[in-house]
């Protein structure tokens, strides 16, 4: 038999991302300071790249303007500022973000309910195929076992993490979700679709040959866990449609577009204006531009919010951890359907019992 | 029996927050204007300790404008407050809010319809599990209270107060939602995840053995009773998953920092500049600025709806008080299949009978 | 028997609000023209008493200005309606007015489509409850009242109107919606929960009788009615989570204070200021500030807008009207399972056969 | 029989308005050209009529101010205009209208997945209501018959040009949606209340009729198709919902007041002002308004969208055409269940056989 | 027999557009300037035709006014173009296209998610169509080629691509999606609306005859394929009913005539006025007005997004590949229920067997 294949390590994963819920408890202010300076997953990881390359060109413009134009480049200049200056409402960047995050979002929102868990496909299977026989309890795991397999499949095709931990379906059955005559079954049937209908396929026949076996008890009883499985089938598809129809190119770029060319801009015309007579000289020449670096990280933060949710299928430490779900759609369901199988405490009166 | 064990007094809770509902029935103005007024889970409870510590810095900053700068250092001062107080709109709090304000709502309106109602399940085990002997009156009770169990299971992980009342297992058994050799059952099945869903299985041997006892009668029923079960259970794994999953903790951590920023500069330049000459002389010195307190309450106020709403599932005055509900499911299912089980009127004539 | 009490007069009703579908058929201008001046449920209705309290405020201050103020007070009171109008824009009534109207008119669109309709179990109740005798008739009856029932009780609990028109139980029973004796059935049952689920298990054990007595014949049809009364009910437990959990207090409390400081603030800012010299001397001196009137009219009434749909279970004219629905149900489902019970036309050739 | 009753003309319907899908199949500019200039169901013919009002207006003030008014009147109407023009943003049109046709689009889209198609009843007694004899034919004819008779009832209530066809019962009997001996059925039970259930309850009559003769073989078969009623059922209901519960009126009002204010004051203020000396002279003298004009365009079309999708069961040009799916409903419905019943070609391979 | 026609070329399809999920995995910055700089479904595709445009006409009045205008007739072009500037915002591009676009999107999100997808019908056909038989075969292969029959009938009605594709049934015929007899089969019923209900029908008609002959057990097992086929229909409507009721033409048109206004105005207002001694004298005179260009990018790409998203059954990058789903829908199916037929991996213990 194959128990002598070594027990995978399969419950490895990434570090959870910052829950921040527990955290949030209250909503007083010292809580939320407390969460300001987080640093993982935070806003200010997200953008200090992006400010310390716009913080290098605006020195470099600065030193520019101050130490090597001559009166009539600093004149021209001063004046080219003033007229990209008086135009930079042309970009709309709160509409754009806040429409666009909000669609962003709604979507994430949509798509993170699809994700499929396995527990109510365990339930059923056993409440439903009965038996302590060794032959009905493989039955059991293997339905539990082969629904994983196929949202272990899918996610392979959306999700970057999931891809990089089974690069090929060679490492799936290496990590034990697969065993390798099933491998074999699987690599039979050729079709340049993806295949994870499969392993549904083979849950339908388990089904079959547990009713036929005698360790599912009726139509009814099989079609109830027919009836999850289906449920958690299109659940997948949706997940799948979510990344075969992606929001179109072209939005996302506008608005990258958008915040990238306002921020350049800005180091041309967020200078401090410093020669006398110049028709927008600032007020007062602070050398730090600390109102457009509060500007920058409040929109390039915006947009990376946006930026992150678009894609929840990557590595971003805020991305969905669909390798932890694959794990303990694994690990719940065998032991819910084996380990904890047949179990029930002994009907006691409880205590508030009149 | 265990019948000596007291019965445990599982029917505190906090004091709940008030209910408008009743008070707005009609939106007439003095309706309204009594709204306004009240203190508890209100926005001035919310926003008034920020209020005074900002009331403190102004005041700090103002005195030191007045009394002990140099001539040169008002006008610097002055120049400052003008160069930020021209470019404040650099951070739009309204797009921002709205935007923020409405998705987070959006997903609390979600939610809170998924917390979870043991009503339905109770009606079926109700009219679907018969018998009035001992033994199918303890399945009844143990299938109703086992999935009172499991949410409280749920609740503990995901909710601030249901954790404090329940820091432990032993605390759960304690308030009896657990028998003691229950919870030695429970705790004979290691797992590292959250084992939630045993319960469950326990609700589903139940109805197994009720069946093979003739308590039910036929697949049908059973499964029925086991639909209701699976949508209870489905609910709950959606509140785990907004609990697993929240909202990126970079869009809170924006939002606030644009709040938080924003008022930090208004301490400087909503100063009133009083010096003869200044460019930005305010055209009134009244001292207090009442107008950006105004402002304050209004855009902490709105961070504040916000952040609440953000984790349902803490402790502030208008979050989801999910205690009542355990509370509430396990005393209503005990007497729906229980004390109210096999009672229905005699069946006479209806007055409207033509 | 029952029969003689007299029969209730249930049918009274508040007169219905006006509905503007049948006249927006079309969107000519003459239509709109005509719902523009409609009275009762109108804009104008909702705002006038707090314009004419305005107004009188306004006219107050306007009198002091011109008539009792001394020049150097005319010149303090003109620089103050100054600083405050420049700063008016601290209060973005237009962005908090537009999220929480879009909100607040969202959740309203969900709660009104689950009020629940009674027709689906009445039809099942007709097509699975079979029989003439007096009890099967009876039994069917009572099935769709018990329903009724339950939906009065939670209407109660929610529903100023439906409070209003039923203070007690006993009324309940003395509309006829509730026989005596099944009020004492009802009290026999203590619970500090509210204790609607009572009549719906009454539902439950009829169609057990039913099922027994052989009116319904199989498991099939007895449940395909229980689903449909799953459905009514899980529908009515959104309503009362709708009512248990609603918006927090601060956000309406937000808008309201944004809104009543706004235009408090215009009753000094939106004076005509007429002094030769002021900074700020008006254009033109109208003596009625109307701009501000219809800016009052169009910002209050949008609040109305908001407030109304925030608590839709009050008695404002556009409010659902419960006891309407109540009234519908009872007397649609009665009709619906005796009077028109087992009533077929003929079966004979429709005229497109060919 | 009743074979003698002339066929009637029931596929009558208004042209459809113009579907513009096929036409934007790219988003090329010409296409989109073509589009703008589109008059049927077009922005130009929603507001030509509404310009001509207000540029008679327009003229007749110009006129007025130009050749009429002395010296004095003409700064008074100057500095009027002045006053209003810059106080024209206390009606921020563009907020409410976008807030308010995004509800009402929300609502829209929601209501027409709810318009209820036959297909799927028709297919289900297609199949499962089985046999070849004239009265088999008959029932199946009858229960699609009776769906679309209680579907054309409802419409009746809430549809202006469903009513307009059908003014009276009898005209739905003309049309032989409904047989005369079914009309004068329908009519024996008295009710104060829509009485669309009925023929709803016909069909469930149907279906135990048709059960009880063996054309329905089982429970089974007969669930499926009272399934598939009760949510066509469903459906329906939700449709008279919308009906029964509109926008509050005050919300359209309030938009509408805002356009209408707008642009009557615009009457006065976006003249061109030409008086030497006036404050507020107007840059150049163009006679026509035309920014204004587009301006008119722009908005007034925006509230008519809002406006045609507020009540779209009415008669525009972009309506629901319910007389359309009345008629599709039934047609396709005894198609299907009558010419195509029993109908399936001859079990072959097909190509792609391997 | 059939089986010499040559199995025909299906599964061609047009290139995928650009599918950018994987390459945002990460939001770094380097993966986000890549995918700024894409061709293929780009905003820089989408726009750059109307640009060009746009800069003829921007260049000829340019020379108009720097060449050939005498003195006079500048001064009256710069007045023009001053009145114009100043009026600008009377079309606030930004809020109709955040609104819009919003709109379209969430329809659009909608939409795909209706599309349909064969796999729950196959998976279900597979398990509960039992038989090795050449007969059963074929019948479990013609249910899922019926089904996307079906499918491809209705996306020919709306799709663009899937119409040219399959301009005529004897094209679908040709492809093999139909066979000759079921062509003949599908003309025989006359109707005048279209006719994809017919193989649904069919599949039904399969049912029964599978019942019949044993391949399917049950009444229970049937209506659970029945089920699936009436949720693929469902979704068909729905997605013919977005086709049916189209976002009025009106709005589509309100925001392109916005848009094209306002850009056509950009071509007077956004000149470079140097004329010594104009009002409205630009600061600087680059000749080539990039910041409108910016402008223009952006809003116009804005509106493309919106327009692309508006129909997505045409031809353009983004649009939905229905032609794509209808290859796979079939290949997918048929390998399900043949080739994959009663296929599963011998029952052995797996790896994580303790």
């Amino acid at each position: 038999g194959s128990t002598t294949i070594p027990k995978p390590e399969i419950f490895k994963r990434k570090p959870l991302s910052y829950n921040y819920n527990y955290d949030l408890a209250t909503s007083q202010g010292s809580t939320v300071m407390k969460m300001l300076f987080k640093w993982r997953g935070s806003l200010w990881q997200a953008v200090y790249k992006e400010l310390i390359i716009w913080l290098i060109g605006y020195t470099i413009v600065s030193v520019c303007y101050r130490c090597f134009m001559s009166e009539d480049q600093q004149d021209y200049f001063e004046r080219f500022g003033k007229y990209c200056d008086e135009r930079m409402d042309y970009l709309p960047l709160n509409f754009v973000l806040g429409f666009f995050c909000n669609i962003i979002i709604r979507r994430w929102l949509k798509l993170f309910t699809c994700l499929g868990s396995i527990d109510n496909i365990a339930l059923f299977v056993s409440g439903n195929v009965r038996g302590d026989e060794e032959r009905a309890r493989q039955i059991r795991r293997n339905i539990v076992r082969y629904c994983v397999l196929s949202q272990t499949l899918v996610f392979r095709d959306i999700h970057v993490a999931v891809r990089r931990r089974f690069p090929t379906l060679e490492s799936v059955a290496a990590a034990g979700i697969m065993l390798p005559h099933e491998l074999e079954e699987f690599n039979s049937i050729k079709s340049r679709y993806s295949k994870y209908w499969m392993s549904f396929n083979w849950t339908m026949e388990l089904l079959n040959i547990a009713k036929k076996e005698k360790f599912i008890d009726g139509d009814n009883a099989r079609n109830a866990i027919a009836q999850e499985i289906s449920k958690f089938r299109a659940s997948l598809t949706i997940v799948s449609m979510y990344d075969w129809v992606p929001i179109p190119l072209m939005y996302p770029q506008l608005v990258n577009m958008a915040v990238h060319t306002y921020f350049f801009l800005c180091v041309f015309t967020r200078q401090f204006f410093i020669t006398e007579g110049a028709k927008n000289k600032t007020d007062i020449d602070l050398i730090v531009p600390f109102m457009t670096i509060i500007e920058f990280i409040f929109y390039v933060g915006w947009l990376k919010v946006a930026m992150e949710l678009l894609n929840p299928c990557g590595e971003d430490a805020d991305d969905f951890d669909c390798n932890l779900l694959i794990d303990r759609n694994l690990a719940i369901g065998l032991a819910s359907v084996d380990g904890a199988f047949g179990n029930v405490p002994e009907i006691k009166p409880d205590v508030f019992n009149g």
